[in-house]
């Protein structure tokens, strides 16, 4: 078989009011999803918090993102924990 | 049956460099994880790009996260699917 290569794509993103280059190996759909969800998450943490500054905003962003990324891993043990014993 | 009372947790985090008041329903060991998470996600970004000011190192960080958050969702989706499939 052929060496696959894996073309890496590259987009520059809007976030809170900043430019950021992304590369990766994602669809530049992804990447914008991704890049508009973290602009989504930190305006909403704004609208309760108007007197944060941008790091610290930025920092709640990324604490509430991997408190529901724990959850979601706990809902992925739970599935798998599931689909073993169905298969059993 | 009486009334449920969900007592909100208070801790005060450290993450990279700054304190954070953190309240929420969680226990203070699972906040303190969360903390210490972004907290080690910015400090490996800040390796690869020394350059960076903080509140582009977390933007990132969240980026990154969220990244991580829509991958493991439709891992859910699809474990969800299976187990659907073999219940029915």
């Amino acid at each position: 078989m052929a060496e696959q290569i894996q073309e890496k794509n590259r987009i520059t993103v809007e976030i809170y009011g900043h430019s950021y280059k992304m590369v990766g190996t994602e669809s530049t759909g992804h990447m914008r999803l991704v890049a508009s969800i973290v602009d989504d998450k930190m305006r909403e943490i704004n609208v309760h918090n108007p007197s944060l500054d941008s790091a610290k905003l930025a920092v709640l962003t990324a604490v509430n993102t991997v408190h529901e990324l724990l959850k979601l891993k706990e809902q992925v043990e739970q599935l798998e924990e599931q689909l073993k014993k169905l298969k059993d």
